[in-house]
């Protein structure tokens, strides 16, 4: 190094994938402004991927290649690992490890890593001293850690809750638009590259568990406990369910909520009905957003791109760049000997209203016997609605099966799912119930 | 101190209004939260203010008080201070120099401060080596200041685009719900809280100018100049031009906006028609939104509470605990050295679609009167639409004045103000017309 000229910061990338060239596109395009920001200049020496022939869009000359991951941790020309490999366990995680262990600051995009293993590599981390960066790892480019770690570090958080999976809101977004159902849509969206080849970890609401996991314990200051998420995707969500949440003034959106309660928090995963002109409910198609309800901000909502190379590079190098600048803070806000014990609250205690439709054989005395099995369990119903096979459509023959939807009053989740048991085994209930949670949004 | 505790940050306060009194309570409220978040207590240990009797909520015993706020640049039982007196000039201005001078890092509320002497104050916060924080100055309690400057660090930023003046966005809002007309409505907003006794600094796009003054210096990175601004307030605006906006789609906002182009940085705030399904047309009543377009990450929305003591003072103590982790950044985000020296576009070259609503006297030819001036200064006219009174009447006797209201296509600003004059100047037109830019939300 030349006297005069500023010391560089030397990333090593582990996964060259969609993101991963992001970042080294960033890096290139963006380098002057990127060195002015930082305050030093940030490149790329070393890298690591599966497919050493692959066209990235970037040249790597004079960058050096590791066949293995692992070795980002050791080699002598990186300053920080660029984690992009992904998953729990495997090789992103040891690589992740062995950095941190090496005393070498991690910038990462897998949620998953830190949803499942947080609290012990927060705890890794601390330690060595050194810095882990997971920007990207939840709602792509919105800066959202940030917020929340940094923006609101003044406010005790009541609540977070976001539309955290692209994939899941534009399904429901093209849904509702199309009025078509889940698996024809999930198709086109395969088809598009909006889903993968094998969509349950985003229709089921794994994805987006794992990265209200990461928010919960951002908010809470709480050590993340995965397992304790109750957690449902879309799958289940029919075109008739949304026909009818249009009738009522609701969209249905698939929600990960986190709220500091009496008994504890309580994270969860799930489709909601949100009122139409609610913040959340206007966040369609492939954008992601989230709200957070603080003691002295009042609410506050980030929206924007979830996904995407460009997106979470954006997060990848602003972390590298607060690295640069050693704005280093502690993984989950706070240091490890501080985070909170508040224990984490049972879905089964939750209180809340529901969306309920059943389909019924169109005879007299439904009705009361519905009513008097929600009533038995101590549910108690804000309004009903009947129709054929549609909100639109009226007309139909007695015996006939017709949709029955019901909005509840405020009502225990273990009522409400003993009274679904009871609804379910009527003889005039022809289908399973499609039970769906209100929420705000 | 005792040995074993961790050491304190020493807060000194200047300016105990809503703000200050905001910034006492959450540091009391959540004092441990705080200390946890920062790394240590922090602890209001002196104060300024006007009136020492009156009631702040919050006691004050032990704290000191002093009389001249500038003697809190030199107390030696602070280490930062706070200054909430605001104003680009007089004490707050004296202070926040003061104490940079001193070596004393400075968190402020003071948005004309920033606007008007943002450069100088800048760099010599950067001589000193000294922290200046400001996210209190711009849009309340939304962590816009940190976003741009470290969530977005790895992009290019084409333009940003806010509603930040929440009493403008309450007036147009009430005057859109009601019908009403903006004097009456801004009465009532005075009467609320809602608008000052002189609201002059609000409605006339002042505030808007300051804010978005700084917003441009973040995302440019490149010294404010506040002369430069494009200033126009909302007085012009008529509940007919807010019902016509309804019938054509739009919704009329104030909107600060500023843009890099071909010919530099444009920054300017005046009323806007904004598509009402864009992201800040649905931004209403008291709120602040921020929308900031980046080469990677897109298009990021923030939405929150833009003023009051809770949303203000969480911002303040953002910068504290930012102060207290070590997390500190230039002020505009870059050295000064390395800010840039793109120029200013004038708004005489800006292009866009305007909307032009003329009241006429309603006889033959004025329409072919019209077009022709319009035509003559190269104005294309996109749509045309014609009423009695409003949008809604439609009976009208010959030779009454009726509204004349024209979409144009894209046109240069210096076209259509000759265009205007043109217009201005027929014996048909009967008033000032009202001229209205159309804006991406």
């Amino acid at each position: 190094m030349l006297a005069g000229l500023p010391v560089t910061l030397r990333v090593g990338v582990a996964g060259l994938g969609t993101v991963g060239g992001g970042v080294l596109r960033l890096l290139r395009d963006n380098a002057a402004l990127v060195a002015a920001r930082a305050g030093q200049p940030i490149v790329v020496t070393a890298v690591s991927a599966r497919d050493r022939g692959r066209d990235r869009g970037v040249p790597l000359d004079g960058v050096r290649w590791h066949e293995d991951a692992s070795a980002l941790a050791e080699d002598p020309g990186v300053d920080v690992v660029v984690e992009l490999i992904g998953g729990s366990e495997g090789p992103g995680r040891a690589l992740v490890e062995a950095s941190l262990r090496a005393g070498r600051p991690v910038v990462t995009a897998n949620k998953a890593l830190l949803a499942v293993h947080g609290a012990e590599i927060a705890a890794l981390a601390e330690r060595r001293g050194v810095m882990l960066g997971f920007e990207a790892a939840v709602a792509g480019g919105i800066p959202v850690i940030k917020a929340l770690r940094e923006g609101l570090a003044g406010n005790r958080i009541a609540r977070v809750a976001g539309i955290l999976n692209g994939t899941c809101n534009y399904i429901l977004t093209t849904m509702r638009e199309s009025g078509r159902d889940f698996a024809g849509v999930l198709g086109e969206a395969q088809a598009l590259g909006y889903a993968e080849a094998d969509p349950s970890f985003d229709v089921d609401g794994v994805d987006a568990a794992h990265k209200l996991a990461i928010l919960a314990a951002l908010a809470f200051g709480r050590p993340v406990a995965f397992e304790e998420l109750h957690v449902e995707g879309i799958r289940q969500v029919s075109a008739l369910d949304i026909a009818f949440a249009e009738e009522l003034g609701f969209r249905i959106k698939l929600l990960g909520i986190a709220e500091l309660g009496e008994r504890g928090v309580l994270a969860r995963v799930h489709p909601c009905m949100v009122a139409r002109d609610a913040s959340l409910a206007r966040v369609e198609g492939v954008f992601n957003a989230v709200v957070a309800e603080g003691d002295f901000i009042g609410r506050l909502m980030l929206e924007g791109r979830g996904a995407g190379a460009g997106p979470t590079a954006s997060a990848v190098v602003s972390d590298l760049v607060d690295l640069a600048r050693g704005r280093v803070v502690p993984v989950w806000g706070v240091a490890s000997a501080a985070l909170s014990h508040s224990p984490a609250a049972a879905m089964a205690d939750r209180v809340g209203a529901f969306y309920l439709r059943l389909m019924v054989r169109d005879r007299p005395g439904v009705i009361a016997d519905v009513a008097a099995a929600l009533r038995d369990h101590e549910v108690s119903v804000a309004s009903m609605l009947q129709h054929g096979q549609g909100p639109a459509e009226h007309g139909r023959a007695p015996g006939e099966a017709v949709a029955m939807v019901l909005v509840t009053h405020e009502t225990r989740e273990r009522d409400m799912a003993a009274a679904l048991g009871a609804v379910a085994g009527l003889e005039a209930v022809l289908e399973r119930p499609a039970l769906i949670r209100i929420e705000a949004g």
